[in-house]
């Protein structure tokens, strides 16, 4: 599988159409990915557990997607190895009044994860620049100055996110940003599926917003255009086969984790002679 | 009194000893700028009724100085008319586990002030441009990677604290950062002073970094040359004299908010309705 398929890469612009939402690769069955995630999350589990012990990168990976894409349950899937101590995950619903009184990125600022652990952002961010402009009422909730509000803001915004998120890789906090890209039939057959089924009804919480589906397409458009970095990339995962997104989100995590080449923190002459001093003190015990 | 006299021209570059710490402008006694302080102050306490009021913006004030510059005392004295739940204050010491395990400005961003309130920082950010560049080894500390701990990290966090300051200004968090001069030879006779009268004894830490002053006052000159800007200006308060430092503090504080030209929030012809329903109400009860 090659990663490029799926990168915005950093410069060009894309759409959206060009992203097929069914897209499974060389697969022709779900079976025959099974062992290839299994092994991803095994991968997973071993970086994570250096990544903790060494305690200088933090991961923070970003979920965008409609409702019903599968961002939680690619979560579950893909982090089922991870030690909890070492992976947070926020999901950021309306925001509070004494959020609102802050400016945009403090209640994401405050969720971001300490070195050595896995932080995940079910939705982020990125909603300041997609529901907030489908539903520019909003921005009237965020109190801002006058001379903020004009047509201008969201290319503001998209700068100031790339400045916060260079800022962040300088400090050695990895980014990683997915967006699971399901088709709008995709999405209607999940919903349909959450209202017959009893033990899903829970799941279904409305449909009004995919009235504005055109508009969340142009959202997450202009977003990927201005926002896909060096630094923190965007990766458009086809999310129409729930296991294969779970398999090309868990193997891109794998690769970048590889890529910081971690290791365990090295025990120095002195340490060592410690340890075989209290290994001595407890075997005459 | 003329703010450019003090301001850091944003594109400049200063040396220190172009400022005078003795300066006190056209006064030739402290009692002459009672009254002119009294009336900062009460303009101050308005135009803060009115950010409260209108809650669409937020000022950042931060503090930097040597030791026994006057920090403690100039916001004590400046801010006495305001009312608290409009104004919080925030020092910042020694860094915790936690703190360190997190991005550099994690710390500070959670103290930010909400819109229509004033928020000091008594000591700030610009501490990771000064402590920690007189004292290289709290570097180590904050376990960043290998590859960020070159000498270029300065001029990168100049750039880091240019970007997050001009994202806050563009989300109405309007900022000003104040310097107190004071000379080495002003801090020796307050620190003689602290020792000799025993109520002020509890304010006395130590001299030790009295020893790196020069290391300081470079710092300090880089960071003026890269970091004032003109939504984030630097000022250099002369500060030997302490009632000359409050009278030059509070008119720059009072002239940033003039220029808001804050006002109270409108009410409508429909909310004017309700008042006056409520006020029928109220007399009939």
């Amino acid at each position: 599988m090659k990663h490029e398929d799926f990168i915005v890469a950093p410069g060009t612009k894309i759409a959206l159409k060009q992203y097929d939402s069914e897209y499974i690769g060389h697969f022709k069955h779900k079976s025959e990915a099974k062992h290839e995630l299994q092994e991803h999350i095994e991968h997973l589990t071993k970086h994570q557990e250096v990544l903790y012990a060494q305690n200088t990168f933090a991961l923070l990976i970003v979920f965008q997607a409609m409702d019903a894409a599968g961002k939680d349950s690619t979560i579950k899937y893909v982090m089922s190895g991870v030690n909890p101590q070492g992976c947070q995950v926020f999901s950021f619903r309306v925001p509070s009044a004494e959020e609102l009184d802050h400016d945009y990125l403090w209640r994401y600022v405050k969720a971001l994860p300490e070195r050595g652990r896995i932080g995940i952002f079910n939705r982020s961010y990125y909603e300041e620049v997609l529901v907030v402009r489908v539903h520019p009422e909003l921005l009237n909730r965020q109190q801002l100055p006058p001379e903020v509000k004009t047509d201008r803001i969201w290319e503001s915004r998209f700068e100031e996110i790339n400045n916060f998120e260079k800022y962040l890789s300088q400090n050695g906090i990895i980014i990683l940003k997915f967006f699971l890209n399901v088709s709008k039939e995709e999405q209607k057959s999940r919903f349909l599926d959450r209202i017959n089924r009893p033990e899903k009804n829970w799941k279904f919480s409305d449909i009004k917003e995919r009235a504005y589906w055109d508009k969340y397409m142009h959202a997450y458009e202009e977003l990927f255009n201005h926002t896909s970095t060096v630094y923190a990339p965007w990766y458009i995962i086809p999310a129409d086969r729930k296991w294969f997104t779970r398999l090309v989100v868990a193997d891109i995590i794998c690769n970048r984790l590889a890529s910081l080449k971690l290791s365990y923190p090295k025990v120095s002459e002195v340490d060592k002679k410690q340890l075989l001093k209290a290994k001595e003190k407890l075997e005459n015990n």
